[in-house]
C-alpha cells in the first residue's frame, strides 16, 4: 500500500481528481466507440499498455491502435458489445507533475440478444503525463486481472 | 464521435461535472427508491424520455411518473429490487447554457432471497437545462440498450 | 426520501462531494488489498459498521479490522477476489460539520481461474466526520443488502 495517497485531500487534489475521471470517460467511449486511432491519441506516442492478459505490452500508438482495432472485430464478429467502466480511482500528483492513478476496471460484456455479464474485474494502474495543451496522456497503463491474479 | 469533448479541462467543466454526476445520484436515488413524482420532477415539465426498449417515449412529467410507477409495481410483484448505476459520464456545456451528457447507465437486478445480476447495460445521452433556481433537469433523455443496439 | 439533498449544488458540496468520492476509493482499495488495519483507521476510533448481513454490528478500530482479517482469510481460502465498488453517492453537510452520505455499493467476487460475478448489492448509509488533521472518518455506517431488505 506505499502507493496509497494521503486521505487527506487539497482543492488542487480535487479538480485532479474529477479531470482524471473526466479523462477516463472520454477515453472509454472512444475504446468501446470502437475509435481506435483517437483512443491510441490518449496514449503518449511512447506510451506502453501491459496486461497480465496480454501475451506481451502494446508499445507505441501505432500498436496500441492496431490491438484495440482487432479486438473491435472480434467483438463485431460474435455480436458483442464491451462498455468498459473505470472507477474506485485514487491519484497522486508526484513532484515532476506526472500522476499516478489507480482504478477498478469492468468490462460488461452483452451479446445481441442477450443479457449483460460481468466479462472481468481488473485493477487499472496508469503513469499519467500532460501533453503540450495540458491535456492527460496516458504514459504506461498497467491492467491486473482478477482472475489471472 | 463528433460529441466527443474536447481532452483539455477547465475548472468550470470540472464543476460542471460533478455537478452532474451528483444530479445523476441524487435522481437514481429517486427512482429506485419509487419516489415516482419526485423522480419526475427532475425532469423539465416537457421532458421527454425515450428508449429504444420502450415502445414509445414518455413525454411530460405525468408519464415519466407514470411509467417509474407502473415500473416499481411489477418489481414489487416479483419481488425484485433494482438500482441504478449511471457513470463513465462525460459532460460538454452549450452555447446557450444546455449540457450534453453522456453515461454508461448499468441495471443491477436482485431478487429477495437471491444474488444480484446485471439486468441491462445502456448508453444514456441526456439534453440538461437549468430550472430557474439553477439546478439541472433533463430536457431529453435517450437510453439505448446494448443487448438492442 | 427525507436525506435527499435539495438538487441545486454549492461550489462546497462539489468538493465535498469529490472529497467524500477519493476518500472511499481510497478506503476500498484498503480492504481489498487487505489492509486491515489502515482499512479499521478510515473509521473514527468509536466507530460502527452495521450491515443487515451481519449478525451483529463491528464497533470500534479493533473489531472492524478483526472482522476485516477474517473476510480476507476466507477468500484466500477460497482462491477469491473481492472489488468493492461505491458509487451513486450523495451527501449532505450538516450543521455540526459532520457529513451524510448514501451510495450503493456491489462486491464483485472474481474465482481464480473464472468469471466475475456480482456478489452483493447492497445501499451504503455513512455519518462521516473529520479527523483533527481534516481528513474524513467514518462514524457509522450502515449496509443494507438487497437481496435481504
Amino acid at each position: 500500500m506505499t502507493d496509497t495517497p494521503a486521505l487527506a485531500a487539497t482543492p488542487a487534489d480535487l479538480a485532479l481528481y474529477t479531470e482524471v475521471k473526466h479523462f477516463y470517460a472520454q477515453q472509454m467511449h472512444l475504446l468501446d466507440d470502437r475509435a481506435a486511432d483517437e483512443w491510441a491519441a490518449t496514449f503518449a506516442p511512447g506510451g506502453v499498455f501491459s496486461a497480465n492478459g496480454l501475451p506481451a505490452p502494446a508499445e507505441g500508438r501505432a500498436a496500441i491502435a492496431a490491438a484495440a482495432r482487432a479486438a473491435g472485430e472480434r467483438l463485431d464478429a460474435e455480436g458483442l458489445v464491451h462498455r468498459h467502466w473505470l472507477d474506485m480511482l485514487t491519484v497522486r500528483q508526484q513532484e515532476d507533475g506526472s500522476v499516478r492513478a489507480r482504478s477498478y476496471a469492468l468490462v460488461i460484456q452483452t451479446p445481441l440478444g442477450g443479457m449483460p455479464q460481468l466479462h472481468r474485474s481488473t485493477v487499472c494502474e496508469d503513469l499519467l503525463i500532460r501533453a503540450e495543451d495540458g491535456s492527460l496522456l496516458v504514459l504506461e497503463r498497467k491492467v491486473t486481472r482478477d482472475d489471472l491474479a
